[in-house]
């Protein structure tokens, strides 16, 4: 039988060894529950899964339990901050939350952190921004994971980028998409169970483009999304949030460090109850919603779906059944919690 | 031969020949300018080879040569204007201008646009924002011309997204991609050719994905880039401008009428010398810069290009030799001067 978690348990555990590692109450509550609410969400890798190396990065010195995020620098609608290497999830948090009450007094607020730690799933933030009645968009870099177009060598990001809209039902449409067509978990995920990538995902050793995930991760030269479109805005990415961080690029992570900590994100909130209700708003995106939903199936589509939708579908199966969790990585978490 | 027009006298001729329409002269001569920078910089689908189907679109009031785009709602570091179907290059031109604007008092600035015709070539107002020491980053809705992922109907757009970065030598890192692998005119070109896609750009009537653009224009069902992300990102661009601007969506657009105008845009500056000085902005990009270009070459590649490069590129090679030209194309623009 599967093992599944309560998501107030989870929540507990992780808030509880987040604050045995020395975080304050505040940070472990934010931090805590937004590793739990990833797994809620379906996205074990960057919850559950993910919590084990994390607990490792803070021993290693990469996540500062100490550390307090600061704004260093202030300028109408936009801000910076030095994120001092303080855990990533919930610094991200509290600038898209910076971002969202700049927005109210604004029309638009950004925030942009420099030295910050690994973000775990950046549509959290996307959620965040939306919950409050926001669009948010928000970005971060990573260590080099990707070839440049052209290239075999990997020395751009696949730098996650995400664009939220809300509804006032909470059913919001977000999109949280890394510039890679697949992620190294889903390449590896195939080779182990020998199958094929939906779709073309790297280079082989002939350079041609292949499915084949062992081919892949021979050379990997994983490709862009869109080919060399993914490698343009990787760099572009990159580039808005480091300059506007004055933090690392992919390029400089690269070079100064061994692992991916130290990164550069953008944090945007945009109020779209400035000029229009909230009505006029879910209007216009109903009307889109509801066409792309209805429209006609290609074989094999049982239905379509519009961002965002399969996470919320996830996130209420597991708050009514408990988000599955493997078994031997939750006891190794749980073991964490009695040392 | 190959027919080459110095820069100077295409600006002339179209500036003349907007005027002759019943433009004013300074939306003529920022109109005019624009097509000839588009076919200058290379992207001569929307420049020269363009402007006969603007003409058209003028006579039958798509444009309204009269018409004065105007701001209606100002609030912060943010603004919404009515398009009033102006001509679409200049109206983005003066929502990108007011956009930097904004960013100088706010340290970033964002215009909404309704009811605004085709921009022509995004990219054209990243390096406007860039030009001007700004980050610029752009969007446009389109009519319905992709396929929802998981639908065969065409009922998103391809919603070109377009992020620049300044430079102080005036090399601006500049990418402005379509959220389709490969617009209707490189489809309709391979297949004049009789060759293949360089990379899969669409389904057969088996729905099994192709290179063969003979047999993408039997079902046209574009790919969008990286598949279900590009879909993705498609209809969250459209729902963040329309909703800002309270203008059509994609959908809307499809819906009340036949042709591309009525669009929905969204134009941002940031300004990235608020906190930093240009020369540490430079540092931070030319690292990032020399990286990549020195990256190891994938076989058969003889030069890996920073985006934007190409261009820079082209304007200087068509600025020194004149810009090449259909010449029956260019005939038929000479005649309408004429007229």
């Amino acid at each position: 039988m599967e093992k599944r978690v309560a998501f107030d348990e989870m929540v507990d555990v992780f808030t509880t060894i987040l604050k045995q590692k020395g975080f304050d109450d505040e940070t472990s509550k934010i931090s805590g529950r937004l590793f739990a609410e990833n797994s809620l969400d379906g996205i074990y890798s960057h919850g559950v899964n993910r919590f084990p190396r994390v607990l490792s990065y803070i021993e290693k010195g990469y996540i500062d339990p100490k550390a307090k995020p600061e704004c260093i620098n202030s300028m109408g609608a936009m801000e910076r901050w030095d994120g001092k290497l303080a855990m990533g999830n919930s610094t991200a948090h509290l600038a898209m939350a910076r971002a969202i009450e700049l927005a109210k007094d604004n029309g638009i607020g950004i925030v942009a952190i420099k030295n910050t730690n690994h973000w775990m799933r950046g549509g959290a933030y996307g959620w965040q921004a939306a919950n409050a009645g926001m669009i948010g968009m928000c970005w971060t870099n990573t260590m080099p994971n990707m070839p440049v177009w052209g290239s075999k060598n990997r020395c751009i990001g696949n730098n996650p980028f995400i664009m939220a809209v809300p509804r006032s039902n909470g059913a919001h449409v977000i999109v949280d998409c890394a510039m890679a067509q697949f992620s190294y978990g889903k390449i590896e995920e195939a080779k182990l169970a020998g199958k094929q990538l939906p779709f073309n995902g790297g280079f082989d050793s002939n350079g041609n483009v292949t499915t084949d995930p062992v081919e892949i991760e021979k050379t990997w030269r994983v490709l862009p999304v869109g080919f060399w479109k993914g490698s343009g805005l990787s760099v572009l990415l990159d580039l808005i949030a480091s300059v506007l961080a004055n933090g690392d690029t992919v390029t400089a992570v690269g070079k100064k460090r061994e692992d991916e900590y130290g990164l550069s994100q953008l944090l945007i909130a945009i109020n779209p109850k400035v000029f229009n209700s909230v009505q006029v708003n879910d209007e216009i995106i109903n009307e889109l919603i509801e066409d792309i939903k209805s429209a006609e199936k290609a074989d094999g589509v049982d239905e379509i779906y519009y961002p965002g939708e399969l996470e919320l579908m996830k996130r209420k199966e597991n708050l009514q059944k408990g988000i599955p969790v493997v078994e031997e990585i939750w006891n190794k978490i749980l073991a964490e919690l009695n040392k």
